[in-house]
């Protein structure tokens, strides 16, 4: 079982992984390849200590070395949920099932905005896990929502299970190798509602009955993530030790809330190792 | 009148100047010359994202040069005194009298007085962080000196990484939570020296070598510098926003608590710039 598992491959989570290293633990990263929000796009920034005149992708680069030159485990993936253990989590990532002492959420600021009556209809059609659901929906009629080539791949395995399915770009993506059963529908998918005892979707065309709607973004709404995490809007609610309200779990950098600037990313980094180090002692 | 006083040389010190000057804010840092704290003994600091394996004094020089390149106003001189003057403070500088709007305190961790050979020993032997210096002495002898249950805590953290823990205590506390690895000395430290290559300590009753000695004390006492200033042992509790109790006043870096860490400090000095920006903008 790994000490730390932290979400996110910005600021927050290469100093919390730096600090975790330098008190012994073991420590994975994991984030969607080339995950890193807004930061790497920027030019050039003035205030972080130590590195004058430093743009956002070598701010990453370099924390990224040092990181992992402390014996960080870095692992690319979408993290689609963890559940409380008892003892620890388990966390969902992509098809595989990794296990945690403790959690460090620091996957920046940005936030995926839901469709209209979407959070609603999660659990009673709506899902974002295939490999979890998608068995519900055998020989029955499916949509597939996907802004990256994710979807394709997970278009394929419910190919495999489901009779019909139709497929909604939310962004263009190459869709190349979709599966021959998959139908692709030009349409902007606009919300979610009922009719009854079924689930309807609402595009900017049509009304339509799906039994099952799957959603793939590129990253996962809060909520979703994690079951009863609580939030402010589209923050994550922290003390100054990081803790988040679930035992175990804390929370770094951008997505703790303004201001978001790198050093103050590096600090939380750091006070999260800490105190999940100080978690670790406590409950073994 | 200036924007911000920054009482303190240290990481969260020129870090906030940084982030002040990038906010187009007027910033003076004062401390008495050459102080720094315990941080320019660090010999190696391994933590400090963008940094690999640097000094203490790398780091402090390092930060100096960079916030003074961005308009930062340093001065030299024991502040004895601040006073709030309804709009604003006078700021007592040896025998000047400064005024600001805003005042930054980020004076680090006051220490006690050092043991007779103690500060000469420092990088050579003795250390004051577990965290960052612990991976060192992976199998080998060390004793930690400790005046509060943090030493309990490090000692904790150190077994287990070090082969033998010999426990002293500078002042009575509570060592009922001591790792089973941890043996306790009844004698009285009372120096430092060498002999060859290794590291003494003298006590009331014999010398002894070690391989490391991990010193850990409570603060000095604060409040003298500002009246009605709200500490909690010899800390200055501050919320998310590094606001302290008296309005206009912020805290940053180790004089705000545990973990004492120069990330956590370069991140509090972020923050306490943007508040300290946030404050002028609103009371001009």
């Amino acid at each position: 079982m790994t000490d730390i598992i932290i979400v996110g491959k910005g600021p927050a989570g290469w100093s919390c992984a730096m600090t975790a290293r330098m008190r012994g633990l073991s420590v994975q990263v994991i984030a969607p390849q080339g995950d890193a929000g807004q930061l790497k796009l920027a030019e050039r920034i003035d205030n972080y200590p130590g590195m004058p005149q430093v743009s956002g992708a070598e701010i990453l680069k370099r924390f990224r070395e040092q990181a992992i030159a402390l014996g960080t485990e870095e692992r690319n993936g979408l993290i689609r949920q963890i559940m409380p253990t008892g003892n620890g989590f388990m966390v969902l990532v992509e098809n595989d099932v990794l296990e945690s002492k403790t959690i460090v959420l620091a996957m920046g600021a940005a936030r995926q905005k839901l469709l209209p009556g979407e959070e609603e209809q999660v659990g009673r059609g709506v899902s974002y896990c295939a490999t979890c659901d998608g068995m519900f929906y055998r020989g029955k009629r499916i949509a597939v929502l996907s802004s990256t080539e994710q979807g394709v791949e997970e278009a394929t395995f419910l190919a495999s299970l489901v009779g019909e399915l139709d497929y909604y770009s939310l962004k263009k993506h190459d869709i190349t190798k979709l599966p021959e059963l998959a139908k692709v529908i030009d349409e902007k998918p606009k919300g979610f509602g009922r009719d009854g005892q079924d689930l309807t979707m609402t595009t900017d065309q049509s009304t339509k009955k799906y039994d099952g709607v799957f959603v793939f973004r590129a990253g996962m709404p809060l909520g979703m993530l994690l079951n009863d995490l609580q939030t402010e809007g589209s923050y994550i609610p922290v003390d100054r030790m990081m803790n988040t309200n679930i035992p175990g779990v804390f929370a770094a950098g951008d997505c703790t809330g303004k201001p978001l600037q790198v050093p103050k990313a590096v600090g939380e980094g750091n006070v999260a190792a800490i105190a999940a180090a100080e978690y670790i002692a406590k409950h073994g």
